[in-house]
């Protein structure tokens, strides 16, 4: 037996005990992850300052995030009604008789996460994706990322003391570390995995859900991957804002240093005095953003290859890069433009530049704009920058966009991933594998989960969701209404 | 422009129109299917018996189950909650302010329906793929059945009248006929196709799943395929009830000559008097089986060639078959045994045989009737034959069963699928090829869609399930808390 095979088989016992939780119990577990997170946050942010070069505000942000993530899905699970309990009682009657089918959604088996390199907290070891597997009711697996091994490392020492507070199964959460395509491959391959979470990028998460389709017994892989989250700026908005869009929008560009999966990549719009003016307010912005260093060397590497490839395609015009030059291992904040019959033409300018760079994609007209839309490939995100008179006169573009992406914003940028109930971070392939479902938010607990129908079963026998009392008082559909009442 | 390309265009302008009509006006669509195929019915019923060799009070049922099934999405619709709308309204006082963010289910574009050989109705051109796509808001491409065309086109041909009458865009349902690998085989690949439903073989429904995704953009296929539902009896039931036990059992096995996914392909029990004597009397019922045609030439080759390689395997004993050889075309009801050591040693035993055959796995012991059961690939159904006293003293063995199957079902037969909200029609791969959805039942609807949020819209651009006045009256999460109030 090599080690993984181990691992796999401590998660799978692991599994067998932890299913059996209380939602209360398991809601507590997550609860006391949180506050040994809270108890050691000063140790965990120093740690991943040191290794991921994000300042300590951002870190101290993302742990609170992260902690926040874990206590909504401890009350989720504590409230309940999250397993869509339905009930259709038997009718002795009926000719055939019809039998009493009872179905909620169960947790599948061990989970693997993937912790992601430009989020060491909210989209790592304790993030979103082991939240929502545990609090599902899977033991997971995680595999840590080599940028920030020590910061998930001890995220993991937390989660053990967790772990034994609790009194949870030993193996509940573990932790290995080592290369994605040895140590992640076998995890992925191995017959007691059940479900992948991963975000990074589209070559690594395209080749997690290759391996798992190739298995005997494939498994699901949720992988965000890539995004370039297109923008369109309209006539009206351009006239009447024309300062503050550029301020906003250079801000989002260069945020954390453009290491976010909704960085806005792409801005589309007709040409127009007011366009040009933006981009020129955009360009003076960005200016004055002062490069600051990456997460780690290798993705500033492929940054400043993205950007140079970006930069030497043909009719691509830059427009302004940030005053100051990059030090060693920092980024170059840079805006460039080009016009849509161009862009048409050549799919690298659909390619994500993983950094703070965004491409001005300047149309001739609406129509045009919209074939570009049409032209782009399924993103996590697209907003629409525009005034109530824009609005009117342009429903077809909104329209088109709400096909594109898992989220479409009004007036706001990207950056910025709301937690909650109604958060779509998710898209049609290739920003994930999968658009049917959400990485951020309570639904993304339904990653790791399946329907099972009990049929003719006895009260005792069903699940405390599923019996004629609803002893945890939680919405069900009874007989095709939504009720809390007892039967 | 080839014929596919032509039919997926078509396809494509239905959608864009068909996702636009109201709930209500979708739901009047489907009762107008309804009302047209009971017009229709006669006609149908008789050239489905002349195609499928069914019996014309089993067709009768089939098409009632079909209309049905389109009256049930048509109130499911018509309600409108399905949609799982989700609202955290906005809060600026918060640091940074929180944005508004609202979800609902979204269709995502045009829907390929295989049609399937063993229910010419029930899941074929009007069936239940048809019919939860059509609800969700899709467009459908049907890919009818060969084994019966006609029945197929006058289906279809019923459709068409209800789309003239409800006045839909004409293409909103389309009709083909043709083989497998070259028209199926261009219908999943084309790139305006979003999703696939299919019933059917496990070569066939891995054959569609693979070519999905080896797209561009890889997209869902819905392939119920195999199941061999095992059935555990228990030693106090097999006591008291043996005589009632074999009767049932030899009539599920024989049910439309075995011709149904769910058909009990496997019965574990522990070596016993009592199991012997069952066996005796589930042969002797099985030699009064008289044989019938089955659906089709091909179905029944595979029948003979299928049973008599199980038949041929080493340590399998022959109980019983129908004591009137089958004619040309005919089944043979079978029943056989054979010891558990050699069931786990040979993978054949694990494979459907598509037909009225069943067979026993004499075990030694409970432990070896649990390794039998975790031997075993995902399943549609599994099911206990149990007193009392058989329930208190296996809760291990039916929790082993709730890991293998979609549905799992005391004391009954699996044979028989309730169309409810509560139905799971689908389970562990390879019975289909996602075993988080079913293929019946409402939530079959949840196959189609995609969830999208919209952030910071006006009220007035926002899709009528996420308005503030909650005009259609669904549930929804608004800030956490279920209510069909307006905010």
């Amino acid at each position: 037996m090599n080690d993984i095979d181990m691992v796999m088989q401590n998660a799978r016992e692991a599994f067998d005990s932890f299913k059996l939780l209380s939602s209360s119990d398991r809601s507590s577990f997550l609860q006391a992850i949180a506050a040994q997170l809270e108890a050691a946050r000063e140790v965990l942010v120093q740690t991943a300052h040191e290794e991921t070069n994000l300042p300590l505000p951002r870190l101290n942000g993302e742990l609170s995030r992260t902690t926040n993530q874990l206590a909504l899905f401890a009350r989720l699970i504590e409230e309940g009604s999250w397993v869509e309990a339905a009930i259709d009682t038997a009718d002795k009657n009926r000719t055939p008789p019809k039998p009493d089918t009872r179905k909620m959604l169960l947790p599948v088996g061990p989970v693997v996460v993937f912790g992601a390199s430009n989020f060491p907290f909210a989209f790592s070891t304790a993030g979103g994706d082991t939240a929502s597997a545990l609090a599902a009711g899977s033991s997971v697996v995680i595999k840590g990322h080599s940028a920030h091994a020590k910061t998930s490392q001890q995220v993991f020492e937390a989660m053990q003391k967790a772990i034994t507070k609790a009194g949870v199964h030993p193996y509940t959460i573990q932790h290995v570390l080592g290369s994605g395509s040895t140590v992640g491959k076998a995890l992925v391959q191995h017959p007691y995995t059940t479900g992948v979470g991963f975000t990074g990028s589209f070559s690594g998460g395209r080749a997690l859900w290759e391996l798992a389709n190739q298995r005997e017994q494939p498994i699901p892989v949720f992988a965000e991957m890539s995004s370039i989250n297109p923008v369109v700026l309209l006539q009206h908005t351009l006239q009447e804002n024309t300062t503050s869009l550029a301020k906003t929008y250079a801000a989002s560009i260069s945020l954390g240093m453009g290491q976010f999966c909704t960085n806005p990549g792409l801005l589309l719009a007709v040409k127009s005095d007011a366009l040009d003016q933006f981009l020129t307010l955009l360009g003076r912005e960005i200016e004055q953003i002062v490069p600051q260093k990456m997460l780690h060397g290798g993705i500033q590497a492929s940054y400043i290859k993205g950007l140079n490839e970006a930069l030497s395609q043909k009719g691509i015009e830059k427009i302004a890069q940030s005053a100051r030059q990059p030090a060693e291992g920092e980024a170059f904040p840079t805006v460039a433009r080009v016009n849509a019959a161009v862009f048409m033409q050549n799919p690298h300018f659909r390619e994500e530049v993983f950094g703070p760079y965004s491409l001005a994609v300047v149309c001739a007209d609406k129509a045009e704009l919209m074939a570009v839309l049409q032209s782009l490939k399924g993103q996590l995100t697209t907003t629409i920058m525009a005034t109530d008179a824009d609005i009117a006169a342009n429903a077809d573009i909104i329209e088109l966009q709400t096909t594109l992406a898992g989220r479409i914003i009004l007036n706001d940028v990207p950056t910025g991933v709301e937690v909650c109930a109604s958060m779509v971070h998710g898209g049609p392939f290739p920003s994930t594998t999968d658009g049917r479902f959400t990485s951020v938010g309570t639904t993304a607990i339904k990653r790791w989960v399946r329907p099972v129908c009990f049929q003719g079963f006895r009260d005792s026998m069903l699940p405390d969701a599923l019996k004629n009392s609803n002893p945890l008082h939680i919405w069900r559909i009874v007989n095709n209404e939504y009720t809390k009442n007892a039967i």
